[in-house]
Formats: C-alpha cells, structure tokens, sequence
C-alpha cells in the first residue's frame, strides 16, 4: 500500500498541526497547514484571517448554516469550500504531502491514496494546550474549547455529510493526550 | 504510563478478537476472549452459547431494550451485565492482560490503567473476512454484518451510555481493512 497523501484531521487543541509538522519533517516531505491558508487566500482573494475561520468552523450552529440565504446563489463559505477543495486537489497532485484539516480527508477520498488521521484529546489536555500555545484571554479555556469543537462538527457535517470524529471515517486515530504527542509522530510516520 | 490493561473494542468482522490474541502473544500476557465467556457463564449459570450472545448484543434495537419489562427489576440482560463487569474487574485485578469486547473500556474506566483499543473496517471487508473464517449462510454476509452492528451499538449505547466507535472514547483506533491485522498488532504491542 504506497500511501501518497496524510490527512490530518483535529480536535482544536490536540496538536494535530503539530503532529502533521513533525511527521512530514521525518518523511522529509511537504507539510499544507498555513501554506494552504495562503494559497486559498490568494485565489480566492479573501483575507487570510476570513480563510483561517470560514473555511474550518461555521458561523453559528449547524442550524445558522443551513438556513443562510441562498436565494442569490452560493455563501462566501459555500464559494469557500470550493476554491479550498480545487486547491487541495492540487496539491496532492503534486506529490506526497501532509495536509492539515479543512476536510482533505473528504475531498480526496475518491482522488489521492491517503492515509487518513484524526487527533484528539480530552478537553482538559486541550484547554491546558491552548493556554500555553495561544495564551490566555477572558474567556474560559475550556469554552473557547467547546465553542470550536461545535463550530468545526456543524462544518465538517454541512459540507460532508459525515460525522466529525467517528471513527470509521479514518485509518488511524489517535488520542496525543493520553498517548503524548511523540507517539502520535512515530505511528503515523511508521504507517506511512 | 505503565498500561497494564488493553482492551479491545471492535465491530463485528473486524479482526480485533485475532489482534487481541496475537497483541497478547507478543507481550507474553493472557488474552480474554473466550475464556471470559466461559467464566461469565460459570458464575452466573447462563449457557455459553446464551452469555456469548446476550453480553454484547441486544435481541432486537435500542427501542426493545429500554422497553423492556423491568416492572418485576432487572432483565436477564441486566443481570448478565452485571457479572460480566464484575468478572472483568477481576481479571483485570489479576495482572496485565488483553480484554476484547464487553465494554471493558467502559467497566475498567475508573479502576485500571487501560489502552483502549478501537477496531473497525469497511463493511465489504468484513463481510469478506467473516464469509472467511464462519462460513457461508443463506442470509448475505453483508446483511449479517449490519444487523450485528445495529445490536451491538445498542448494546452499548444502552449499558455505557456512550456512543460505539466515536473516535474520543479511545486511545487508539485501527481501519484494519485499510491497515491489515499484522501492522495493528505491531501498532498495539509497541504503544502497550
């Protein structure tokens, strides 16, 4: 089995990018996290900032998403999404590569020959994570937590219809909390 | 992390009953399979044939287990349940072991240092791999798969309240359709 392609799909806060750097590092092969972030931005002539947010995490709930309006056409996200799925089909035409989130495990499923990955943690290891990446700020950790997990399932579920971390939608799923973030490296690499 | 207890959770076809053998054979520690049915059934006078099949599976869907009659207290099922957590717990008391099946993730949660095991794969592939080792029936193999899915999800969902094969009740889940039974074994075995 040659697998060309890693997917990386995360829980905010696990350290799913992290992974994704440090196995790609190893495999001394392409990494698409903020790389990807450019290059939509670029062709779609969106903000970087709106690409980062919009094309990972709804506005609401799933609700909100569903009942845009979309009696003139397409949403910016609908647009979004699109732009996002060329250009990741692009690049994993290119050559082997790692690429984190934005549903590539989706996008290529029927295109690339991925081994695809989803990290996760238990909320406390990821609110602790994102204090020491990202900082504090007034809102909780947690909350912040909750709140991108909510917005990245309602996401991941309008756009592909599948359910956010259900195991069965991936070759390999790992828990960097529980197992540690070296780990998680050395079985995807391992794998690949 | 000094793990001392894997347990293996795994759909119907799957492979996990052979990885959990072989992942005990590697590490030289007892593998519970079918020896806790027979203690299951030792204790709590059912037949084998009875516990093997009550102890994972409900008779029909989730709906005819919460309907069923507890006007007159537990149900056979419950009963069942609760020996089969209480054996568990006892294997798990004796030393390092491989527990599959029977919600041992659930029963040993708080009371082991567990790595949790998830176990799946595509639904053509077990329905392949049981023609493989049970034979033909009249019924299709794929049909037999699905309705041992749907029952043992409810089992499941009924007695831990959880949902069976999301991602994040689990340290660790292997496509072992995608991934084949050799490189899971290495997988478990190296992270025990």
């Amino acid at each position: 089995m040659a697998n060309r392609i890693i997917t990386i799909s995360r829980e905010f806060g696990s350290g799913g990018r992290t992974i994704g750097k440090r196995v790609a590092e190893k495999l001394g092969i392409p990494c698409y996290d903020a790389e990807l972030v450019n290059k939509i931005a670029e062709e779609s002539g969106y903000a970087k900032e709106y690409v980062e947010e919009q094309g990972e995490y709804t506005s609401g709930g799933w609700l909100s998403t569903i009942l845009s309006d979309r009696s003139n056409g397409l949403t910016n996200q609908d647009r979004l999404w699109s732009i996002q799925s060329r250009v990741i089909t692009e690049l994993a035409e290119q050559g082997p590569c790692v690429i984190v989130g934005r549903c590539a495990d989706y996008v290529l499923r029927e295109k690339a020959d991925c081994l695809t990955v989803f990290i996760h943690a238990s909320l406390e290891k990821r609110a602790e994570r994102i204090v020491k990446e990202y900082g504090e700020t007034d809102e909780s950790p947690e909350e912040r937590v909750k709140d991108k997990d909510k917005r990245r399932e309602s996401y991941y579920r309008f756009y592909t219809d599948m359910k956010f971390g259900d195991a069965r939608h991936y070759d390999l799923c790992l828990d960097s909390g529980e197992l540690g973030l070296d780990k998680c490296v050395d079985i995807v690499a391992q794998l690949y």
